[in-house]
């Protein structure tokens, strides 16, 4: 007998995405995804409202609220399933991914008041506009020696909670003012769903230096950066904090009824959209590093430890998994560096070939790059083209391919760039390594690992360790699923741990990347290199990037 | 009245190419051009003959005497000029381009007996199957202190004569056995056109290291390299040795006859096809470098004292004009980098645009690049896709391009390899200016000159000085067709010298490409940064290129 069935409900950047999932091997039953009418808000607010300063990056809540109205009643429709067997309703978020509230949860953006101010909108998570409070946060953090920073690689992202926030204090205090609540987006829409306001430790670990030992920052930390934002924690983020997995609430009967469920229907607490994809590649115990590759990398583990690991992203007790301290780390381009090399740097007679054959240019480029030994292109590349974000954490690095010659060929670069990122990826890996945080085996999903074999190879070679890959091709929604698996619990058909839900309902494919002990040897000897450059023009010894950074902004002013 | 006229000849790689000028003002009144029958030979002899090893280039001695019986008839038929009223020959060629004859100068390959011997050929210019002699002559040369060797950057390359000439002996010892001489063609095609030989003081002091002052390498020196080249000069190379412009004699009855031309006409001593180029831009004096800028680019200027100046090709007492120092330094890619770029990194819908517009994609590239300001891609790149031939004398060097962004955008990268080869030049020529030899202006021609002005804009706004492009576009021809007035001397209606007959026949544009005073402000920055990179890269402190090519050799083997 099929179910019972949980749903997970994936909101992305540009869409939202809600699968319905048997709960019993974690098949998906039906999928439908909603695109955001108002996308990604960065010239002017809709409607003809405000025009935007450069790099703000908004959201309308409401397109959050459109995606669960317009999914859920077709997943149900498409899949046919009695709503009497949905057990539960999981979720995940973009992150750092924000918005001013009244006390009952209602945007500020919603009313008619606020709504022309662009602070009383989502804050989407690349909304860049708080670097000058990032970087006065991070130098006061770290002149009064803060014990958390060093548990975010020493410094603090212009992306995270309270330099938007605090942003919203410096240049609309009317918005900070009215905002009775500032809450991740994660939290909000668990909240609407069930009427309890909750915070949760992935979120508030990652993006609000929350940690289970101190709490978040202190108010005598706060109010250094600013004497209003003393009481900040106090008065708009205060609420329980619950871990993944946790039953927040049930659906309430407006939300029932809107969407065509049961009241009471179990619903889980918020997760980050990178985080809720572990367990859905089968992870749930240390050992075993997640990397979600798309247009980014995000790098994730576990450990029973807390232990400070050089420039990682953060480190968060029941921050992914419940039980053990969730590590993250990241490559700030990943597919992104691939698809600008496609876009910008591929000849018109390779689209010919590629189109005469009928296939994409990445994979007529991927064909190519494999008949090529490790070693052979002469190539190697340094892969900052957005930054680094892990080790360094330094955005105004970029970019180097050196080893150029006449006979140079287009998928000898694309290959060195597939290396680079590998080379990026095992630095962090040593990091890691460094501070005893074992990673023994490699787990990959998002959409690059089915359409580069060849990417996948290449990080089992370079890193020297077994490489899997998640049957899911949507793990965020699957793991959403599979926490609503675990909110609904064992009574209502649902399982008692997010470790015997993975049992179930996750899993990776039968092939296992192997590393290949002739390209790791080669790959040691360029990973060598690979670190001379870096640590050379990474550290300062060459200060070239940064340099020609300034040089730029200087002309271009 | 028209004329006198005078011929010039230049022997290019893949054509020869005659000219006829009348001398009263340069202008041309006609050309034409010989593609060489059998062209550059690198895989078997001609007619199915043996199979040539990797790194030879060779060619045939009748594809030259073809190029003469074509050219010069069809230039008298299509001018209808009077044969009387011709009164000089002169010839350029590749170098270093040699060939073993008999005593007569017949060539050994056109001898049944030696003919299917690869050795008993022409080795052209970019025959590189000598490099373990060179890398030999070198070690002898710098163990032993030789004194010509500052004068050629410390090292001599495996293109130039006496490597060239102990591969035979080590090869092909019954060749050289058989060879009573050793020339370079640019001799031999006199000596053919004559019946006298000589040696010219172009090709024997930029190829085989003879100066005014101390002759060719010494036998005791030669002896170290192999007992039996102890008497190389004295048995195979020696003859008088020849100013530019000195009426060699004249043209022998027989080839009268077969060119159409009255017996006796001055010949010209033979000249290497760039240094004809100097005084064709009117460059006659010291202080004013020419730069010949095809698919390499070759740097040369005069001086009235000699002096060791770092990496550079060579300095040799009338090699270019009679009574200076002739200097030479060179970048071994110019335009050949941009092809390279053009064919394999530009992207369809840059060769779409181009090709509906009905402009070539370089032109493209050019119209966006000419947009940018110095400093605004915050890219910088090292010129050393081909190596680096002056200052480092390294071949072992390869390109680099730092500053990548997502952003990035072709026409971006394609103008910083343009700044990137005018850097190169700066620092070439802040090695003469260091070593006193000073460089006021530059003078350009050659092929790009014409098909760039940002790049002539580029490098004066790099290097701070004027600029200016010769009128001739086929500057070598026409340096020869100079030094043929000379060769006649003013009793036969020619010039007294290559200085008078420069006032006449040559001359630059009207437009002076003039340093723009904020480029060469950023350009300065920018190559200060570049200079990093340079000696970093360059001189071993960062030595990633040799690593990476010798590790592509080893997995290449």
């Amino acid at each position: 007998m099929a179910g019972p069935y949980t749903i997970g409900v994936d909101f992305g950047t540009e869409s939202g995405r809600a699968i319905l999932v048997d709960i019993k091997d974690g098949s998906v039953v039906a999928t439908a995804v909603y695109q955001y009418e108002n996308g990604v808000i960065v010239e002017r607010l809709p409607d003809g409202g405000a025009e935007l300063p450069p790099d703000f990056a908004l959201q309308d809540p409401a397109d959050y609220l459109r995606t669960l109205e317009q999914t859920i009643p077709a997943i149900l429709r498409d899949s046919g399933v009695n709503p009497e067997q949905i057990i539960g309703i999981g979720t995940d978020f973009t992150a750092c991914t924000i918005l001013p509230t009244d006390a009952q949860g209602r945007p500020l953006c919603f009313d008619e008041r606020f709504r022309p101010n662009p602070h009383a909108w989502v804050k989407l998570w690349k909304h860049h506009a708080a670097q000058p409070e990032a970087t006065a946060f991070n130098a006061a953090a770290a002149l009064l020696e803060e014990s958390f920073l060093p548990y975010y690689g020493g410094k603090i992202s212009s992306e995270w909670f309270f330099p938007k926030a605090w942003q919203i204090l410096d240049e609309a205090p009317e918005i900070y003012d009215a905002a009775e609540r500032l809450i991740e987006a994660a939290d909000w829409i668990v909240w609407q769903l069930t009427g309890v306001e909750t915070r949760n430790t992935c979120t508030a670990g990652y993006k609000a230096q929350w940690s289970k030992e101190t709490g978040f920052p202190s108010e005598t930390f706060l109010a250094t950066l600013d004497p209003r934002l003393e009481d900040i924690v106090a008065t708009r983020m205060s609420a329980p904090i619950v871990p993944p997995g946790t039953r927040v609430g049930g659906l309430t009967p407006l939300w029932a009824e809107k969407l065509g469920l049961p009241a009471g229907v179990a619903v889980a607490a918020g997760h980050i959209d990178a985080h809720a994809a572990v367990p859905a590649t089968s992870v749930v115990t240390p050992g075993k590093m997640v990397m979600v590759m798309g247009t980014s990398l995000c790098h994730m583990i576990l450990s029973s430890e807390k232990k400070i690991v050089e420039g990682m992203c953060g480190v968060v007790a029941d921050g992914i998994i419940p039980g053990y301290y969730g590590y993250e780390a990241g490559q700030p381009a990943l597919g992104d560096i691939f698809a600008w090399f496609v876009n910008n740097a591929v000849p018109a007679r390779y689209e010919e070939e590629a189109r005469q054959r009928g296939i994409s240019v990445y994979d007529l480029l991927e064909e190519r790059a494999a008949k090529l030994a490790p070693g052979e292109s002469g190539l190697l590349a340094l892969d900052w083209w957005n930054g680094n974000r892990s080790v360094l954490v330094d955005a105004n690095l970029s970019g180097l391919i050196v080893g150029y010659t006449l006979a140079t060929k287009p998928e000898e670069v694309y290959r060195a760039l597939f290396e680079a990122t590998a080379f990026g990826t095992n630095r962090i890996i040593k990091a890691f390594e460094e501070a005893q945080v074992p990673v023994d085996e490699l787990y990959a999903c998002g959409g690059l690992p089915e359409r580069s074999p060849l990417l996948m190879q290449i990080f089992a070679d370079v890193t020297g360790k077994p490489l899997k890959v998640a049957i899911s091709s949507q793990a965020s929604a699957l793991g959403a699923a599979m926490f609503a698996a675990v909110a609904a619990g064992p009574q209502r058909g649902g399982y008692e741990s997010i470790v015997e839900s993975a049992a179930a309902m996750a899993g990776v494919k039968d092939y296992v990347y192997t590393p290949q002990a002739e390209h790791h040897r080669v790959y040691q000897l360029l990973y060598g290199e690979y670190m001379q450059l870096y640590d050379d023009f990474g550290r300062g010894g060459l200060n070239t990037m940064k340099k020609l950074k300034r040089l730029r902004e200087e002309v271009t002013e």
